[in-house]
């Protein structure tokens, strides 16, 4: 009989089938808190009413994405990392991935597609990793993940569908909280998060278990608010819609991620091109932040008034990789 | 006899004429970090060479001058808050004024040029304070506030000649190093720091006195690197030289500051537009940071080769208040 499928899994907390917890956020936020000094957690005052803007985009990649990837990365058998890793990202899972196998001397190859903001590509290369292109349109990342794993080996580092990344995502929810308090205010009453595939969404749903979780995700690429209203995992129309916000270019969801948003009862707020360009320009005015669109949806979402701030609200400015070009249009917008 | 002068002081502390410390750059941090949280210690990758960026574009104005507004205003006696104070500021001062005033419930009127940036007048009309506007070229502004004083009374908040200025800006080096060894590092060996009259480097030099200091200004605003090459304090040629950097276009320093630039050695270091707005553009990309002309002076001379690293080396990222259009402008110019 020859060997047709890996060793079975002895240890339950490497299954990468396992359900993502809060203790697992916790696990995640003490190997972060280890190695990424805390964004910033600014305050922003949105017609008379205080939001708690997380930086992301000052970690060390320019997005949150370096959390999940880190915890991943971290957690992997000898034998598998000496294998490798495959990614699946528009950029910034990229980086954090890249950024995570540099640092643990892993060898990392990135399915990315190939429209994506000429920075991104150049950053994920520049730490290491090998980029391989995709069509975002015609071409299933996952495919082309998947056949590049057949043919060598390794292992898959989904941007979202994975514990792991859920949780090392949550802890940014468990950072800007301990950061909340600290300035003596009781915990967060409500998430605005910026959504594509879910895995920061449902990583802070887990980190922040009372409160109220928003997913914001921008026009045409609506799939999760559009999942969360049937009830049941739904997918982008078309793959071709126009928009700014390529870090939220998912298709859809993954069981592993509706799990957890359904079991919090999340719900989805959608933002326009507009919107968003606007979030931008307030992000660069009052906090002097560079956020790119995908990491200013839900700071649209609240500015537009789409979604009411809570008592105590928590938005992520998940990151901040834009092309200089573009970010000039957008600022000369005004 | 008629009254000609003020009561005579009888805090030592409290006299404006007092020598800056280090004991009070110590007390100042007290009062500062009770209120302000840290802005980040960002590292920076300099053709292999990692320099520590001081992001305090990050600070509720956008810059480091509420560090001494605050540290000022919050000396103040009971008296001398009643009667207000008069600030002058290009903007960034103007608003560490109007801030700390609005915070305290103090009357504040800032003299401003009447060619400072927009959104700097309308941010510290916006905290409160009434803005008096003189031309840059043709007039002293020392002298309009002089003016005010007299018709009005009140406290005179130099923007950077003034004992608790320079101790307040001082924190943002304590601040610094602090987070540096909570990192692992020694200390600082080397300040680079952006220069107008020379409050915030003085204040490094006070606070961080075993590291050597670079004070980096714009070309024809060089006036601190001429002072210190001639021993003596000597002001800007043309006052009409143009320059991007408007924080950092002071005429001359004043005694108080001279005299710790000099005991400590102080050197100046001059960079052109295209160096800093070359730094600005780095700071987008590699920090996702809004930093404004006058605030990337000091590593534009970094990245310019005009001053070498040191083992651990602190650059200031003094300030992030630049005009939306102007900023797109720079960006643009890749």
């Amino acid at each position: 009989m020859t060997q047709q499928s890996p060793e079975p899994l002895t240890d339950p907390a490497l299954d990468p089938a396992r359900a993502p917890s809060l203790a697992g956020v916790e696990r995640a936020a003490a190997k972060v808190a280890a190695l990424l000094p805390p964004t910033p957690l600014l305050p922003l005052d949105i017609d008379g009413v205080t939001v708690w803007c997380k930086a992301e985009c000052l970690q060390p990649v320019g997005a949150f994405k370096i959390r999940g990837a880190w915890h991943r990365l971290s957690d992997l058998t000898a034998e598998q990392a000496a294998a490798g890793v495959v990614g699946v990202s528009s950029g910034n899972h990229a980086q954090g991935v890249a950024w995570a196998a540099k640092r643990l001397g892993i060898r990392a190859t990135i399915v990315m597609p190939g429209n994506a903001p000429a920075m991104k590509l150049a950053a994920t290369r520049a730490l290491g990793a090998e980029v391989v292109l995709y069509d975002r349109v015609t071409e299933s990342r996952d495919a082309v993940a998947a056949k590049l794993l057949a043919e060598r080996g390794g292992t898959l580092v989904h941007a979202y569908g994975d514990p792991w990344i859920i949780e090392g995502q949550g802890t940014a929810g468990l950072e800007a909280e301990g950061q909340l308090r600290a300035r003596g205010f009781a915990g967060f009453d409500k998430v605005v998060a910026c959504c594509g595939g879910g895995g920061l969404t449902a990583g802070l749903a887990l980190a922040l278990p009372d409160a109220e979780i928003v997913a914001v995700e921008p026009e045409g690429w609506d799939d999760v608010t559009r999942s969360l209203a049937a009830g049941e995992i739904m997918s982008v129309e078309d793959m071709a819609h126009p928009t700014e916000c390529d870090a939220l270019q998912t298709p859809e969801t993954w069981p592993i991620n509706f799990a957890v948003l359904q079991a919090r009862g999340v719900r989805g707020a959608v933002v326009t091109r507009e919107e968003v360009r606007h979030a931008m320009r307030v992000a660069f005015e009052k906090l002097h932040l560079v956020v790119e669109p995908g990491g200013a949806a839900a700071l649209a979402a609240l500015l537009a008034g789409k979604v009411a701030p809570g008592a105590a609200t928590l938005v992520t400015l998940s990151g901040g990789n834009v092309d200089p070009q573009k970010y000039a249009e957008i600022l000369a917008g005004y």
